[in-house]
């Protein structure tokens, strides 16, 4: 991906950990995209009766990482508060996709290997969270 | 708008009060277009390096909006503290550009129009969302 | 709705007819949410394995509705050949969800109603889409 | 990225070329992303009022490349006339960004990185419709 070098060439970068926001713009990207596959996929299972919150919560969560990648991309005047409030809003959709996942993963690789994606993207979303979080402070 | 209608029809209704929901949608609809339009409206205005703020804080409510109006408008098997969550976001990027905009209210009227569909979005937002802490409580 | 009236507020307007302009994107947030329930709606219902293309197909919809709703709303500067290849995706999007509704609306009032709001934003875009050739033949 | 995994075990694959499908995919995923940070780095450069058309073409783009890396991303039951109809205009939303961006390329360094990654994704939405025409035809 070439993203993150037009993200280094900004006239006036973030004073937030650049790598932190760089994994978590990656993990979102990653994730919005998984889960919209895994939607995809769950709906054309023959237990589709049983995956009706799988795929209802990986389309909130597609919804979520993307709008996230969006507001962290963005390096311009930015408003803590709403980067904070969007990171725990995208953290709790991938802890609501990722458990749900997790029930049917036995049975359903794609929703095993979703899982695992949603994970990832929680903690980079926390790890940026917390240092955001740090930041607002001073 | 007659998306309030499929709404209406869902074989599993939410649980939630109804008029809330649809305020709530109707509102995200609103601001998403909204916050497009002024940020658009101001980066053609001659004095577009005093707005750098208000448009990135417009393009972040947008997308905000556009995911909340999404993850509302879905009923089935919902995840109230992702709800909650977005909702808070929502919330948190309306009163963003509302407060950015009000500042540039006496100069540009888009900016005046903006912040107060900003601030209609932020109360249906709030208003829901005290509803989903109710409910989530049961 | 009050982001017309922000539009309208724009320094350098655009030379596009406004009514149809309006109509466009009303229709495409209508259209957009529709979709969003009527695929929620669909896979709550007990033959949801019948209603797959229409899930899949409401849910292409919403996606080229939302992007097609921003495109047109921003008037800064426009590229008329992509408008034009917009309002074409648009419309076969609205097309393909029309028909598939169109099929399951004896059973599924949400199907048939999303149906009609399909055909009227299908309708939209095709007539902003002349407006637009015309235009870019001068 | 681990969403090309969750899209090979999709329980009813496409019969589309599957690695066409997922460059399409990843490069809708670096443009959007790369648009949008290109686009936010315009607005905060001093001859941003240079840089209104930039700004506003990567907007769209973004906006088309997310419609379409989610649709490009759906399996079940597909429209190919939407499919290609997308394709098409998200090679036009390419087109115009690159365009414009290498406009200005010679003193706008992301500008230059981000008309490159436009014309890469261009590339992989023609070549992927080239085969969804074919496709069409049987």
């Amino acid at each position: 991906m070439t993203f993150q070098e037009i993200i280094k060439l900004h006239p006036q970068p973030t004073s937030l950990d650049r790598d932190a926001l760089l994994d978590c713009i990656d993990a979102c990207l990653d994730c919005a995209t998984s889960c919209t596959a895994c939607a995809d996929a769950s709906q054309s299972e023959t237990d589709v009766q049983e995956l009706v919150r799988v795929i209802r919560l990986c389309l909130d969560c597609a919804d979520a990482c993307d709008a996230t990648s969006r507001i962290v991309t963005r390096q311009s005047a930015p408003d803590l508060r709403l980067l904070a409030a969007m990171l725990e809003a995208c953290s709790a959709a991938c802890l609501a996709s990722a458990e749900e996942c997790e029930r049917h993963a036995a049975h359903h690789e794609h929703c095993r290997v979703c899982a695992e994606v949603c994970r990832r993207c929680k903690k980079t979303c926390d790890d940026l969270l917390a240092i955001v979080v740090v930041e607002n402070q001073h």
